[in-house]
């Protein structure tokens, strides 16, 4: 079985090394052919190995500077060199790891990523592309979550091709379906970079495209992938995001009304706690930064230790499935 | 107390005239200072009258034509001169009424509302303003939910000085604060539109300019306002509205599970109705077309009769604070 090497910023995130090692060690446990690199100040690090401070699959790469989840891309990209992100991404550049995973500051990942790595031949800019949960078991492809603003039609349809490649390798979907996002269904209606790229995306004999799809219709699953704007796809992440947020906090204020109320939440607690894992952005967590010389997954910064394993995970089976080849050869 | 004449699209919308002529009747009831006419075909109107066919204040105007959910705009607007959207605008065009109310098709609201009504001076096109919860009782103007795709950064100016006048009449809000909706907090994060559109609201000496809001902070009630194009502000909308149906949906397969579960859901449904009271839409129905010689609101199309009541409540607050000669004089 040959080694999968990854390399881990054990600094990005909200939580940092207390989320990246424990995951790490989950990983290297599950599975005995990967091998991690943890990037970031060893002694932050080590404190969570608990009892051993080793694992014969698990190396430490000093790097001591850190980008702060607010911190500017452009400060994060020009002078901090040393930062375990950038250390990181130059593992995978430097042939020392296949992949690398981060939960940091979004901005400064992708302006790093594509300044060390560079983009593919034939892909102009480099995407951020999601996993979406819908009613079914299957989750979708959204892009570009925020990586290229202004994007012009053949972005959108460089998107398309390259999600269409992840959706097959990965998710085992044979012909995956495109849609483009739009306001309505109809050929008259949206902005006009949409009615440029579906032209596109219609007359492209690689892509299976399914016309247009309204954001509500993401969650239903009717399309395998999603494709827009970076800003556009940022806002319907973020609004999915802060709705969510209020409807478990709604639920909560409903179960501590009063005493009779927070009796009946403590009798339904394990629905709700089921509830709670069926809808918890761990089980698709890891984005993917595609489109340049090398794989770059996205964790989100808040997520716990299963989600950040998902992450590596995401890694794992993009290294084992030759996407960048097979972009190269789009 | 002068009379407010409101004329209502009996066709429009999901249910018709089931859900507006019950909703014209509750509120003539609770507002003697109201009259309202039922635009639409009178059979179908009259059978939801119950016992008695008649109200001393609510009027009958015949329309025989109606405009159908996924019917084109193009086609609404040029072929469908005798619908009952079309002849409840021509009402508050020949001052019959003061102002109307549909539930119908959005796309053909605006444009037959714009094509009859024109924009007011010094307002280049109309925008769509909803009104989003909050974790607070408070809830945020929202705009453009569709009206102007590819906007330019005057649009935009415009929008946030309607809504400002909106926010400060209808929802007694003193100098409302407004967001500029983006994909980030920085100077340096967004597309050109936005960037070029913060340079003008920031040096518009009427408005109370917050910066930038990321969409998941418009659930969060930041500020009174948030300002977007059209195309990005529906995307926004109807990405909530997709998650928001997904997690219900998994709320209710989570307490259907088996016979426990159901048991457990049976206790706690007091509990859960009234938190789907809380996320209820109806409770905040009624989107404003805001920017034209003439109060139009639009009800969502699968609204109930509170939400179609809520959404006539709306067009009469704006009938009774002088709206219109407010944005005027912008």
């Amino acid at each position: 079985m040959p080694i999968i090497r990854i390399a881990l910023d054990a600094m990005g995130g909200d939580h940092g090394p207390s989320v990246v090692v424990p995951a790490a060690l989950r990983m290297v446990e599950a599975h005995h052919d990967l091998e991690l690199i943890l990037v970031g100040n060893p002694d932050k690090i080590k404190k969570y190995f608990k009892h051993s401070h080793q694992h014969p699959r698990i190396m430490i790469k000093p790097a001591y500077e850190e980008v702060g989840m607010d911190e500017s891309f452009t400060t994060a990209l020009r002078s901090k060199k040393d930062s375990s992100m950038r250390v990181a991404i130059n593992l995978v550049k430097d042939n020392q790891a296949q992949a690398c995973v981060s939960a940091g500051n979004t901005g400064a990942l992708v302006a790093i990523a594509r300044f060390v790595l560079k983009t593919l031949p034939g892909i102009d800019k480099p995407a951020i592309c999601g996993l979406i949960p819908t009613r079914t078991q299957k989750l979708v492809r959204f892009l570009d979550l925020g990586a290229v603003v202004d994007s012009k039609p053949e972005h959108l349809l460089q998107f398309a091709l390259m999600a269409t490649i992840l959706s097959t390798a990965i998710d085992k979907i044979e012909n995956p379906s495109v849609g483009l996002l739009n306001i309505g269904h109809e050929d008259i209606k949206g902005n006009e970079l949409v009615k440029q790229t579906a032209a596109l995306l219609q007359s492209n004999a690689a892509l299976n495209y399914a016309g247009y799809i309204e954001a509500d219709e993401i969650y239903s699953g009717k399309t395998d992938i999603v494709v827009c704007d970076g800003f556009v796809g940022n806002v319907a992440l973020k609004a999915s995001e802060g709705i969510a947020k209020l409807i478990l906090y709604y639920i909560k204020r409903a179960f501590n009304k009063n005493f009779m109320t927070k009796l009946i939440g403590l009798i339904a607690l394990p629905i709700l706690k089921s509830l709670h894992k069926e809808i918890d952005p761990s089980r698709y967590n890891g984005a993917s930064l595609i489109g340049l010389m090398g794989i770059v997954v996205k964790s989100h910064g808040g997520a716990n230790i299963i989600g950040f394993s998902r992450a590596i995970e995401e890694a794992m089976l993009q290294v084992n499935s030759n996407i960048l080849e097979e972009i190269t050869s789009i």
